[in-house]
């Protein structure tokens, strides 16, 4: 595998200080819990470290790049030396650019519109839709997916064999699944890659959040991730690696800041010269209170240190594995097999439950927030679950009543802030659930599956 | 004109608190001063109340969308109750759609994304590049500067009169000039769009801060707007008005959020159904607090009341033009006349002086953050300077040494939390430096002009 993995005596830390850990929420049965957030793999809390520093800065806010005042200059200061601790936390090679953008989401749909022309892309059916779409204007091999790791590599070998190999090629992969957290062989792959002449690029979403990632080592082209994900969520995401794809393509956006001169010309006409540097695909005023925020995190995750915060997060995992063994009616959905290496996210359906209903209790009897749904990740989900493949079932807007046949899973994530009573209440809960059944009704009030409180209130 | 102007008699309230109100900044003539932020038109502290707000949303930040938990839901209704803040501030029609971009840039880019097929674009050459530049695959007319607002309307009918009458059409024009403040005639341009079967898009960028903006009224079929112009700078902007070339337009972004399924096919590709509504476009997690930053200031500043806002800032404007009518080196810009309606956006040279030096002064001696350059308006900034329409000074980063003659401007802009002091502090500070010149020598590093103290330090 291409990410490294905690030693089994590694010293556990404690949860890194998140806002909102002491927020508490009603119970539909009365009385009020702290809120476990365990939906950490969709949005994480703000590390209290990066809300501080945010807030230290943000009255020294000021327009970044062409303004001449002290704040101004600070803020310029600032924003790039973002771009460069981002840099580093990925490990960058000397040249590679760091383009800020707003998400994954963003930062693939901007690698997209700079392909080269004629450009082949290779992407397994089981990645997220933000991996999986925004290929619009490339031929798209979707690849099946594999049943191992070295199925994963073997299956991709097999496809860019058969591609023309002249043209140029981009393999996109996730280093760590939304769905399963199960960990892709991101290195082995970008050899794949490379060896058949194509490049690739990681979707290291839900990788960066738990796990380090180094562009050097993994020896991937390109890697992006969001800064919401990463307990940095002010709207900031990056994308960041070979600058001559970037440099070569039309400017992301245009507008301002990416635009060098602009002139009139004597025809009525109007001639841009953009930027080469990552401003190219910046244009308009950058989001530096964003920006701050992802390097703030940044700095925060080194400075914890991975190899700790891996070892904290096996012992959570292990804890919901080993606290629902015993539980026949809980399924984990696993492509590479239950003992597969994974970051803390963790997808499972439950016999008898409609999943927006069991989730839906999760939250109103323990003040615990999962997610039920695809995950955006409809075809993987679709797979994993065994459904029809054309099944119809919203992104998370289940519309089954309670009681009836789920074609959606409920996920649990969780990550650096997040404490062993939440993950323990997790499985109590599940448990109890299973055992007992809910101990109160529901119904489904748009899209949403709630308590019925009509005959109580 | 378009826009109400302050009644005479009206009472000029105090400045709105902003983050930063209270940070000092060091004089290279010793001492230090409090920050004379005056570079608002790019981008404008924090209101107080939105920081407030945002603070206290914090702890209870959630994904958004499909999360089953306490604070997702919470989250979800928070996102969406912003979104119909926004449609009040802006007085949106029945069925306008407000789409969170991250910025007027993006706004634009995102309605050029969605233009039909054919569609002709007319655009002043005075706009921002935010405004000039999106319309890369259309037929795309600039507009010469016109001379009045009436000018400017008769431009735009005489252009649209030649247009194919039965093709899709779109004008851009903006509410406030970035460079002059001038207002420009919005509802008389909209009447004369909508004559001719043109749309209309109106870039409120510099307009929204400062004066209401009525969609309705305006007549105009959509708006752009900044969310860090308007003293919420967290990374969120707003395209809102009329659903149907949103509708059918091919999704911004691909990704999760703008799909509502995804299916993969027996031949093996992929069949799509994208959302109708404004997730269409908003593919990604959204981001919340910045959009939640841009409902908060769109109530704070309805609360203050634009009368009474806009009663002050033309008091600040006074305070500007009279301070300094009896300085002949100082000429202001303007396309419309000096006495034209604007809002608190004034640009000048002075004569003898080059502006990034005179810039670098009035920070490094006064405290005080202007801008100097081309304000990412090349074309009106040369046709105002009367500068050759080719030269090729870039955006803000002027090379030209302290005392050559300069092709930049200066730009002084203010609003809704600039206090008195400030504005009297620059009235005062360009008179003495006109008068007397410089305390310092200056000198150019990496494009900055900054004091030199080579030979003191």
């Amino acid at each position: 595998m291409s990410v490294p993995t905690a030693a089994a005596d590694q010293s556990v830390c404690a949860p890194l200080p998140v806002l909102g850990r002491d927020v508490t929420v009603p119970l539909v049965t009365g009385g009020e819990v702290t809120y476990a957030a365990l939906d950490y793999a969709a949005s994480a809390p703000a590390l209290q470290r990066v809300w501080d520093d945010v807030a230290a800065y943000a009255p020294y806010y000021g327009s970044v790049h062409r303004g001449a005042g002290y704040l101004s200059q600070l803020s310029t200061d600032l924003f790039e030396n973002a771009r460069r601790t981002v840099a580093e936390f990925l490990d960058c090679r000397t040249g590679d650019q760091v383009v800020f953008t707003r998400s994954t989401t963003d930062s693939l749909n901007l690698l997209a519109a700079a392909l080269p022309a004629g450009c082949e892309v290779f992407v397994f059916e089981t990645e997220h839709h933000a991996s999986l779409l925004p290929w619009r204007d490339a031929r798209v091999t979707y690849l099946d997916a594999p049943d191992s790791p070295r199925r994963a590599v073997e299956t991709l070998e097999h496809a860019l064999a058969g591609r023309d190999p002249h043209g140029p090629a981009l393999v996109c992969v996730t280093g760590a699944s939304n769905v399963t957290g199960e960990l892709w062989p991101v290195r082995e792959l970008a050899a794949a890659a490379h060896a058949h002449g194509a490049r690739i690029v990681l979707d290291a979403a839900q990788l960066a959040p738990h796990h380090p990632v180094s562009v050097r080592e993994l020896d991937v082209d390109w890697v992006a991730f969001s800064g919401h994900k990463l307990y940095a969520p002010f709207g900031s995401g990056v994308l960041a690696g070979r600058s001559d794809w970037l440099r070569e393509a039309e400017p992301y956006l245009a507008g301002g800041g990416a635009s060098r001169t602009v002139t009139r010309r004597a025809d009525g006409g109007v001639d841009v010269e953009w930027h080469d540097s990552a401003a190219r695909h910046e244009a308009g005023s950058p989001n530096v209170i964003g920006a701050y925020a992802v390097a703030s995190a940044c700095k925060a995750l080194t400075e914890a240190g991975f190899d700790t915060l891996i070892a904290r997060e096996e012992q959570l995992i292990r804890t919901v594995r080993e606290g629902l063994a015993d539980v026949p009616e809980v399924r984990f959905l696993s492509l590479f097999g239950d003992d597969a290496p994974r970051v803390g996210v963790l997808s499972f359906v439950v016999e008898g439950w409609n999943s927006s209903h069991f989730a839906a209790a999760l939250s109103a009897e323990y003040g615990i927030g999962v997610r039920d749904g695809l995950f955006c990740a409809h075809p993987l989900v679709r797979t994993l679950l065994g459904s029809d493949p054309q099944s119809q079932g919203e992104c998370g807007a289940p519309e089954a009543a309670p009681g009836e046949k789920s074609l959606n899973a409920i996920r649990v994530s969780f990550g650096a802030g997040t404490p062993d009573e939440h993950v323990e209440r997790f499985v109590r809960a599940v448990r109890e659930l299973v055992r007992d059944g809910a101990r109160w009704s529901y119904r489904t009030e748009d899209g949403r599956c709630v308590p019925d409180t009509s005959d109580r209130t």
